[in-house]
C-alpha cells in the first residue's frame, strides 16, 4: 500500500515558474511514490477575498490551475485532483474540529498576527480558524504525509497537536499527518528583488507563447553592480542568473564563469534563459493547448477526482460522527 | 404564506417544568400563526463537552429532549422537529460565513467575555464562533422570526449584522431575522435562589411521576421569614408562591391572602403546588408514555423533519455558493 500524500493550493489562475519550480514539478514526482491527493482550496481563497466581483475569479482560476497541473504531468489516472468545497464533509469536520481546537492555539500561530499586523480591517473569524480548515483537509482523507515548506511547518505540527487532542479525547481516528520537508527553491521575480508573484506582476507565464516569454525576460534586472556590457558580472548577485540555476541548466557553471569575465552580456544571458525555459515548457505549452480544446475535460477530471475521495471523506466521516456521539 | 420561525435547543435532556414554562409552551403556541422550525443543536452542545464520556449522554440526551416536546404538543405535521448535525448543509453554511465575519465582532461578544471568565482552561475557537454556527441556523432555513429571550437579543443582532455585510457584498440572500421577544418568565428551582435547571438539580422532571413530583416539591424552600406555621408569610418572597404564579393558577390571588394571613401553612401550598402541577402535566404525561412505547416514533419525526428541512438548505446553499463564487 502506498502512502497517502494531501497537498492544497489556493486557486491562483494560470500559473507561473515560481510555481511549477516550487510546488507543481513536486507534485508530479511524488506520484511515483505516493496515493498523491491535490485540492484547490477554494475555501481557503476566501479568507482573503472580499466581494462579489471579487470572488467572480474564483471559478476561472480554478480551471487555469488545473489546466496548468495536468499539462505539467499530474495525472488524474493516479492522483485525485479536486476542489475543495466539492466535498463539502470538509465543513462538517471543520466545524466540528473548531469545537476541540483551543481558541489560544490559534491566537499564537505567528501567521496569524503576520495577517493582523498587515489587515487589521480585515481580519475574520475564517482567517484565525485557517489552520482548523487545513487541518480538517489533511485528516479528512487520513492523508499519513504532507510536503510542505519551511514556512508552512508549525502549521501543519499545529495540525498534528489538534490530531493528537483529538485522539486523546475521543479515541484514536485520524494518523498524525507528518511533514515531508520539500526544498522548494526560492524563485525571485523578474525585478530581481521579491518572490516571484503574479500579484508583483514580476512572473513568468508558464502558458505564455515563446515570445511573450522573451519580451518579458528581456526586461529582467540583473547584476546592478554590471553598468556596462565591459564590466566583469556577479552571477550569484543575479537574479537571470539565479533562474539559470534554478533550471538546472547543464552549463551554468560555464555562464557563470563567462559573466566574471565579462565575455557574455546581460542581454545575451537573458535570451538564452529565454531559451532555455520555452525548450523546457514547449512539451508542456502543446499538451495545454491540447486539453484545453478538449471541452470540459478539466469539469470532468475535477468532478471525477471529488467523486473519488468523497469516498474516502464519507467513511472518515462515519467514523469521527459515532466518536463524537453524533450518531 | 405563514413566516417562518427558527429556534434551536441544547440537546439537555429530559426536559423540567423551567423548560416548558420558559420555551416549550411557546413553541407549541407559536405552531398557530407560524411555520415553525424547532431544531436540536447538537454541534453546539459540543462547545462545552469533551471526551467520549460527556458524548455519550448526547444521543440519549436528544431522544429525551425531543419527546417531551412532542409531549407537549409540536406537532410534525405542522413543525420540522430535528438535529442539527443531521443537515450538514450548515457546517457548510458556518464555514462560509466564518470567512465573511470580522474577528472583532465576535470578540466583544459579552457571553463570550464570561465563558472566558468562567472556564479560562477549555475556551475553545467554536465557542467563540457561537454566533457565526447560530446565524447559520437561521438563515440556512431562511427564517424570519426568532422567539428570542433578553439575554439572547444581542446574539441576534449580530446574527443580524452578519446577514447584512454577507447581503451587502455578496447580494441579497439572506433576510434579516426579526427578534420575536418572548416574556419568558424566570423560573426559580426549589432551592429557592438559582434559575431551575437540571445540572443543579433542583428542577421539577416533566416526566415524573406524581409521587416523584411530590416528594421533590415537598422538599422545597419557601418564605425564609417565615419560621412558623402561625407567622405571616411573604408570598412575594416566595419560591412557591411564584410558582404557583408561573403555572397561572386562578386562585393565586386568594393563596397570597391566605399565606399572608397565616391561614395556610407552608406545606400544605407545596402539596396544593404538586396538585396543580401532577393536574396540568397529567395530559402531557399520559401522552409520553404512549409516544415513548411506539417503537423508533422519535427516530422517524427526527428524520422526517430532517429531510423536510433539508430541501430548504439545499435550495439556500445553491444560491449562496453561487453569490460566493463557488460554482
Amino acid at each position: 500500500m502506498k502512502k497517502r500524500v494531501f497537498s492544497g493550493a489556493r486557486p491562483t489562475g494560470s500559473q507561473h515558474l515560481g510555481n511549477y519550480l516550487g510546488a507543481i514539478q513536486n507534485y508530479v514526482s511524488l506520484q511515483e511514490e505516493y496515493d498523491c491527493i491535490y485540492c484547490i482550496v477554494d475555501y481557503h481563497a476566501l479568507t482573503t477575498m472580499e466581494g462579489r466581483e471579487a470572488v467572480k475569479t474564483l471559478q476561472p482560476n480554478i480551471r487555469e490551475m488545473a489546466l496548468d497541473w495536468l499539462a505539467a504531468g499530474l495525472d488524474p489516472e493516479r492522483s485525485a485532483i479536486f476542489v475543495q468545497s466539492h466535498v463539502p464533509e470538509v465543513a462538517e469536520l471543520h466545524t466540528i474540529l473548531s469545537m476541540n481546537t483551543p481558541l489560544n492555539w490559534l491566537m499564537r500561530v505567528p501567521t496569524f498576527k503576520d495577517k493582523v499586523k498587515q489587515q487589521p480591517e480585515n481580519v475574520n473569524y475564517g482567517l484565525l480558524g485557517y489552520p482548523v480548515l487545513m487541518t480538517s483537509d489533511i485528516v479528512l482523507y487520513k492523508a499519513e504525509v504532507v510536503p510542505v515548506g519551511e514556512d508552512q511547518l508549525a502549521h501543519l505540527e499545529l495540525a498534528r497537536e489538534i490530531v493528537r487532542r483529538f485522539n486523546y479525547l475521543y479515541g484514536d481516528t485520524f494518523p498524525e499527518p507528518q511533514a515531508k520537508l520539500a526544498h522548494i527553491p526560492l524563485i525571485v521575480g523578474l525585478d530581481g528583488v521579491q518572490k516571484m508573484s503574479k500579484q508583483l506582476n514580476n512572473h513568468i507565464e508558464l502558458a505564455a507563447t515563446p515570445e511573450e516569454t522573451e519580451t518579458r525576460i528581456m526586461t529582467a534586472f540583473t547584476d546592478p553592480a554590471r553598468k556596462f556590457r565591459r564590466d566583469p558580472g556577479h552571477p550569484e548577485a543575479c537574479n537571470v542568473f539565479a533562474l539559470h540555476q534554478a533550471l538546472k541548466v547543464v552549463h551554468a557553471d560555464e555562464l557563470a564563469k563567462a559573466c566574471r569575465n565579462a565575455e557574455i552580456g546581460c542581454v545575451e544571458c537573458k535570451r538564452k534563459l529565454a531559451q532555455e525555459i520555452n525548450v523546457m515548457l514547449a512539451p508542456f505549452r502543446e499538451r495545454r493547448m491540447e486539453l484545453a480544446g478538449r471541452s470540459s475535460y478539466v469539469d470532468s477530471v475535477l468532478k471525477e477526482g471529488a467523486d473519488r475521495v468523497r469516498r474516502i471523506a464519507q467513511r472518515t466521516m462515519e467514523e469521527v460522527r459515532r466518536n463524537m456521539g453524533l450518531v
